[in-house]
């Protein structure tokens, strides 16, 4: 009896199981096509509406032949509110940040997995997202693993960007355990493939472009920088580098550690918070790579503690998933008192 | 409701449901490791071994953890039959000739994923697979939606090849309908990622040596051609490529179809061969690519007809799923009697 | 003494040598960026202009920096008549269209690297390049090594396209030798790399789509099979495919021969046409790869021959040098009678 | 007149020019070949031998046909002392450590690619080289724009480690001007492609396993380490990674400058630096890219400073030619007198 993965909830063969109605807003990008992918074998939903801007509804989506057949229609707030129990957001901020707040009024529980609900600060969301005015009620942030709680009661979750989610799991336990030295730089070199930057072309991913290539980006100046620090509470240097692959994202985390930390205690902390989490597979030394998480909501985690106390925080997800509509059915799971592993193994 | 998925069996929550059990042999490799991914997640199986040779029976398979946590173990046949109803052989073609028939013998379902056993012919199997000296009984040879009634009756499988199965998908039906022309050359390019040469290092598949490459090779000389061969009962020039990716096979077929023949009769047949069949997209004029169907079970096949009786048949399936272990458990639901998709969707 | 470089031409130490004016119109794009680095460092010649559109002309180039430092200036054709000897047109169809013959009337000699010119039959060209009304007299097709003669007197070489001369070089000599069987089907199944689809972003060269990826397309529609089929002087059935790397281009050919022709034929006809050329190298049944000839002006040819008279010829080169910016330069070199190899090794 | 290329030293039609006879040891890996086929083209030397291990000497070198056409041979050292002015060694370390001396004792010149001599420290050397028991006289480190002068007139040379290259180039300069503020940590976050492992296969190495995965390695524990603290003389915190690419290092470097320090003094120091250098390129605030310095001798370098004293460098190379080969070559034009460029634009 090897076999590790959980029994799941029965399958859509039980009616009832899949009475919860379920629309994607924005389904024709990179997640949105996940999230049909996702929800259209989840046992427990039914997917109700999917909705793309005018001028791409009409458009095909080879991968996701037999998967979903249904329609993609022009967006309609109020058939959504009235249409489906949960909606998820795959829409750019600003128009996230119109909906949101309307859906969730409505009554409808959302997952925005835009950026314009994740910082809660005014002055930093002021610069990062002006386009959000204010954070409505019964608002979570829905890094599942660590805000459980608050996701289970939420009537609205602003999914973690994907830089934030590999490098909070990795970083926010060993600062909330004080493992981590007080006033010492922390540098957070993220490396990424290309499908985080959406579906879009540019001359940035045209293939003879990235092929071949590395390079840095958004030095001082990117958002997901504001939501890592939020998350830890403090300065963090971070830097994202743009990677010749598809999906994935590796953050590499130098920090300081307080005096006499040892990788052991390191792994305690992280036994702790992440030992019975499905989602979570903690390596240690041996160090993750993405190609093991890479088409799954596993976020891998590794580190190395040297004598002088610097640490080597290592943390792999798949963007698409983990890093968005993975973690967002996840979250919905958790809304909705699900197992949260339902429809995500 | 959109939804395009059919309903699955009941999940593993109803515990006999999951009573048949199942072992791999030769669990370590990348079929191996895909078979381990898929079993472990299947509603109606449990896995009772997971076999390895000896050198690598205490390998790790990060990519693996929190699915298939079991031990790998040293390969022990008897055992085998003592404790599974159903073999996957994912081992070298010398290794799966031995341990096949001794395994049906001791009535075990087997399953085997190596080229032991593809080809009938004895004189073409002397020439290709010299350590098969002879067919069992109960053989069927498992292109599962072509050979659906023979796989649902046998004791033993024999799994087709990657390239074969890309191709034959395509083209045997067309042969079957007599739209290809007799005695016109059928010409057979296919391009395969580098997951379909295994897991062993070597100058060939060396990153630095494939990458921002493409070469041909196996000219006249390759035992899949054989496989081809046999399947649409005449010669075959095939022709196989690397590609700088890792899972795929996209086969460019070159036909002159029968006079008269027109696009919309190619259509014709392949909606009747395959309109029901759940992993079988037909994209007609569109043509397929390989993004579409990595990490799925689909094989998708596109089509052009001109003026003067040339066509160009296009497929594509994931090496490692539907060109392996995909329809490897495609084949042990048809055996079971399960819906076929159970697991792989 | 194991050098095979032939010796350069004395260098630009020597002002007078380096007295050749040139230009380069249409200098941003991959084709121009290639030109650029080639002629920069070409001891016979001086760059007088680098031109681009409008939208571009301020465009920085960071692969030249060091190499090419002078402006990217807006078109002008009377400047470029009067301050170049020769001009190397990287531009549109049309755009070169219309320029060619003003420059060539002008007494500039001309290296037009669109399509033009390239195809001498009218109705063919009026289906492929309608914006090509006339052809202008002094006019070669530039295939270096098959056409020298011609484009040694030439006042306008039409520089074939990428597909043809990794094609046309493989075959046909062999059709010009009598061992390509008549009326048998020819196939040639060619994969490029995503730089021969230029610089402008498109769906079909965004990164996310083409990694991981493998497609057919312009079946029965490319216009480089029109040029293919006037080399050889008759049909064929010419498909190219994408591939998920930057540059290179590998033709697969599949013809019947002559009756009794062998492989040895075949390596004496090549031997004969290529044996003194320095950039054809041949290597018969080993086969070339892309990876051996990128970044260089070579074209590999390998072939295979079977007893049943079934011929299959593998051709590569980088299809930003041979196929284009080093064969316009190699033809450049020609027409000036200078060593064709300056520059370029 | 845009050029900006120097002119070039008289080219190989004047017979003395290229009267130095040079000589490769290691010549089939990558290295080696490159080696080859910048020697085989310059315009002052003579490739005399080029050697290999017993079982690769008959080797075919496929990407080097027309280029370099010779023998490899059998190492002989007496051989080599005796038919070579400079003899490259592109050999393991311990080989080097041990041929190294012997040569430079028969008075030839010696550039050393291995890292058998690039640590001056002898505890440090104890343990990263413990093959190299002792420093021949003579010795200079080969970081040509840093260490001019000792190179000019070195009978040896260590030839740099890759990641040190691009590292030093960058984060050398602002030490030596007391720019670095004293006692914050240095981070050195490293990204290498493949070839820097060199030609010989393995698992880390397989194309499967590095295609579309990104993995940190050699975390306080990589020899190219000690070689940058001891080109900045002291402490830093280096993790390199291995990307999905063949050929290019890019490096990034977190620094904290010293109180007021801005963006603009680290670009006078660079440009008193390097304003001159043919090899390096200032790119500021726009960040470097490995695509724009890859197949090419450049090392590109961007910088950007915050006002909280953060700094974060970005350098780029190629690794096999500013980070190997070409570096090397630059090398041995400084020893030999001649324009350091020659051979390598």
């Amino acid at each position: 009896m090897h076999t590790a993965v959980q029994p799941r909830a029965a399958g859509k063969a039980g009616a009832p199981a899949a009475a919860i109605r379920v629309a994607v807003a924005g389904a024709t990008g990179y997640t949105g096509q996940e999230l049909l992918r996702i929800l259209a074998r989840h046992p427990a939903v039914t997917i109700t509406a999917a909705t793309s801007s005018g001028t791409t509804a009409a458009r095909k989506l080879p991968a996701l032949g037999h998967i979903f057949t249904g329609d993609i229609t022009p967006l309609d707030p109020p058939a959504l509110a009235r249409d489906a129990d949960i909606v998820f957001l795959a829409l750019p901020d600003k128009a996230a940040a119109e909906l949101a707040p309307r859906l969730a009024d409505a009554g409808v529980k959302v997952i925005d997995l835009s950026g314009a609900f994740r910082l809660r600060d005014q002055a930093q969301r002021a610069r990062w997202y002006p386009e959000t005015h204010a954070l409505p009620g019964g608002l979570a942030y829905g890094l599942t693993e660590l805000e459980r709680a608050a996701v289970e009661r939420a009537q609205m979750v602003a999914n973690p960007g994907c830089y934030p989610t590999a490098t909070l799991l990795a970083l926010r336990p060993l600062v909330a355990a004080g493992l981590v030295a007080k006033g010492a730089d922390i540098v957070v070199d993220a490396k990424s493939g290309v499908s985080g930057a959406g579906k879009t072309p540019s001359e940035r991913t045209h293939f003879s472009e990235v092929h071949g290539s590395v390079s840095a980006y958004g030095v001082f100046g990117h958002r997901h920088g504001a939501e890592i620090e939020q998350g830890v509470g403090g300065p963090v240097n971070f830097v994202p580098h743009l990677m010749p692959l598809d999906r994935g994202i590796l953050s590499t985390i130098y920090v300081r550690v307080a005096p006499g930390t040892t990788e052991a205690a390191l792994a305690s902390v992280y036994e702790k918070t992440f030992g019975h989490e499905p989602f979570v597979r903690l390596v240690g030394a041996s160090l993750p790579e993405i190609k093991h998480v890479a088409h799954t909501n596993f976020c891998d985690i590794g580190w190395r503690v040297d004598d002088s106390g610097r640490a080597v925080l290592v943390s792999v997800i798949d963007n698409l998933l983990k890093g968005a509509s993975g973690q967002a059915v996840q979250n919905m799971n958790v809304m909705l008192g699900l197992d949260q592993t339902t429809g995500l193994l």
